[in-house]
């Protein structure tokens, strides 16, 4: 048996050139102008959606594999001589390019806002840079994911949720890290089977129209299913609900002390009505202890609806909302050099802030409760837990990571119980977690752009000096 | 160079496990019940989004490849041995397990509407089952984003659209499949340097502004990159826009016969503003042959009042938008089973109807445009051309598949020229395309919902019987 935790995802060849290519490119550029220095990436999300109060950060474990992993193989190489842009001096040096940096990074599971880093990359600038795509593609995906997740398991409360998403999750890779990234946020299981396989999230399943439908009759398909796994879970909408409930009791009442059947599930229409009379039926017919499964269309809020009218429901399974996030699927996420060779590094686009240098985040707590955070340089103390934590160093992850599955669930339940709980409902919070930047941080941004401004200023002046002559 | 289509998508080792737990427990129970007759899948859209007045059906050479990759491995077995579900012959018969069904599909690049099979599957019950997951997840990803792109090709008109998503896309996967379904909808090349490598598709990128950020001095930094990239497109906005144009001009005063940039990229704030100001900078300094590319945020609806505004904007860099088709980034798409050992199978759950049967669609043509659709049983005759093809036999594709990059691309800019100027269009068409159900199916479905009704009745009855006894 695979339990959760247990497995460890595989090598991950060829995502060197997982990459736009412009940071090939400028790669280049850097190689030619001789730009190595260090440089500090900060990896954050510019503002929350309106309907999160909140966002779970995911996705470093796969980050941490892929950033050891990742090297050019020769094919890449090939690719890249035929684009007719690289120097072979610089394909060379490609080939031999690993990751040597260091990485700060939120563990995963745990909450995060606007504005805040959740992970920092300081490494040489073609290091750095190079990895802006990959990095940022996993920890939107999974933080996207997580993020939702963790609304449906707070909608669903005592009841269990399971992850149906696979077949309109968009494709293989959203489908087997959302399992993951699910598990963490505290969904149940998934129906995901190389999920389970690759990752030891736990998997689960019912059964599907179709079984139904193969066969002549109904009841039929019932007890030759409930004979192969008495203990299952039985699909009672293929035709006529209630008629379908009424053949699971007849099931039940011929199977005896047999009849094991653990639940059945309700697919469509009005699930909460549904529920209640099948509820009655069932238990009319001295069947208590066979549950309610209900699926098909749901999301956070129907959920929170049904239970606020007391539907019995014991389950949820949960497969597009969640999958894909249908309500918020992206987020303003960003990857940007905050320092290059010691100094404060930012840019001035409209409306497009950038906290520079190396950054740490305290969060302080009051009681049991998260009461607000610190975005702070990275050497200042302030009262609080600071979030940002050294997760690999000079390339290689260090011995903490990765955690594995349950610890990281735990965590997640953990810090999730800590929100305040208008910033953990599903409903929009009147207001926001409060974050706030230090008079320090700020004070370097403003010493930062007004560099930046002054030096802008006369080399502008120059140029239109230039310009004119 | 690898030109677009010559590429193939490598051995995809490993995805027999992408697939739902309960198409497993089904098809142990299959097996168990020796249910090994031909079964007839249909996957289609039940419905199109108020947003899309048509979809583009792709992701049908992925899909093929996993058919014919489609095994289970040892690592596998051991895993679902591990389970505690599986019987060691089930598992020994999944060892020897293979796809050897028939596939009939829709060509990529074809416009489909609500419920036309995009693609049928005849094979033995066990098989059709299993590869649902897969099937489905493939294909719905692929057409969401051909769909959307699609979309962005029209609003740009003459103009080219570049993907730019691969750092906000839900992953890998669904980052270089949409980089194919986006080249084969239109799209003028990827900044997706895997999907390059992979899929052929052609490469594009310009610069980012952390490579503006690393140097001390915008215009210093423009110069360094010209002068390795003479054609390149530089990025004007870091600091400040318009002043960006002005060193762009400079540089060009500097260069003289040597500068050959060939466009600034404006990526925040006005896009049409800037790119007026921008555009009348360049032609009072004699550089009407630099371009002007915009990004960011752009959707759709941003390119057609940009250009409705007469933006003298020459290509657009679209992201997030398209990568995720925000908008509509879930179809309802189902695979459902149609027939089985020759009989015609449907569920009758609200609102979810079937059409049972192997099926075929006729799009009949008035002069040069699509007039309408008639979906039939696959043996009827209908005047139009018939758009189901047989792709796959016996578990290998026939010769014509894969159909290469640019074959299909014509091929789906042929079709988009077809349809009716409304359905087109980006916005909601006031009348559907329309398609009809033949009179046979239409009589085949009334048939087999009543066969299924008496069958269901006469079970109903005798269980009710049973259930006072």
């Amino acid at each position: 048996m695979t339990g959760a935790g247990h497995a460890t995802a595989p090598y991950t060849p060829g995502l060197a050139l997982f990459t736009d290519l412009y940071e090939l490119t400028m790669l280049q550029a850097y190689y030619e102008e001789d730009l190595h220095e260090p440089a500090v990436f900060s990896l954050f999300v510019r503002r929350l959606p309106q309907r999160r109060n909140y966002l779970l950060a995911c996705g470093l474990d796969t980050v941490l594999q892929q950033l050891e992993d990742l090297r050019f193989e020769l094919s890449d190489l090939d690719y890249l001589a035929g684009l007719d842009r690289f120097s072979d001096r610089f394909l060379r040096w490609l080939e031999a390019f690993r990751f040597t940096g260091t990485v700060r990074a939120v563990p995963e599971g745990t909450p995060v806002f606007a504005n805040e880093p959740i992970l920092e990359v300081t490494a040489p600038l073609p290091e750095a840079q190079l990895i802006e795509t990959l990095v940022m593609n996993q920890i939107h995906l999974q933080t996207v994911q997580a993020s939702k997740a963790a609304r449906l398991v707070t909608a669903a409360g005592e009841r269990q949720v399971v992850d149906f998403g696979a077949r309109r999750m968009h494709g293989l890779d959203a489908a087997l890290k959302g399992a993951r990234a699910f598990h963490i946020a505290g969904v149940a299981s998934t129906s995901n089977v190389l999920a389970g396989k690759r990752y030891g999230v736990p998997v689960s399943g019912t059964m599907a129209h179709s079984y139904i439908q193969a066969h002549e009759d109904e009841a039929e398909a019932f007890a030759a299913f409930a004979r192969l796994y008495p203990d299952t879970v039985l699909l009672v909408d293929t035709y006529d609900t209630l008629e379908g409930v009424r053949r699971i009791i007849q099931l039940g009442h011929e199977r005896g002390e047999a009849f094991r059947v653990r639940a059945i599930r309700l697919d469509s229409g009005d699930l909460g009505t549904l529920a209640r009379q099948a509820r009655a039926m069932l238990d009319d017919a001295g069947l208590q202890q066979v549950g309610i499964f209900a699926s098909g269309g749901l999301d956070e809020h129907a959920i929170a609806e049904l239970l606020a009218r007391d539907a019995p429901i014991d389950a949820f399974g949960v497969g597009t909302s969640m999958g894909i996030s249908t309500d918020v699927p992206d987020l303003d996420i960003a990857y940007k050099l905050a320092e290059y060779a010691g100094e404060g590094r930012l840019k001035l686009s409209s409306g497009k802030p950038i906290l520079p240098g190396a950054k740490q985040i305290f969060r302080r707590r009051e009681g049991d409760r998260f009461a607000g955070d610190i975005i702070a340089r990275q050497d200042e103390n302030h009262p609080g837990e600071p979030l940002l934590q050294p997760v690999m160093h000079e390339g290689q992850r260090l011995p903490a990571h990765p955690r594995d599955l349950d610890t990281l669930r735990d965590h997640a339940r953990e810090q999730r119980a800590q929100l305040p709980p208008a910033i953990r409902a599903i409903e929009p919070a009147e207001t926001p977690y409060p974050v706030s930047v230090s008079p320090a941080l700020q004070a370097h941004q403003d010493a930062v752009t007004r560099a930046i401004r002054a030096r802008h200023a006369t080399s502008g002046q120059r140029q239109h000096q230039g310009g004119v002559s």
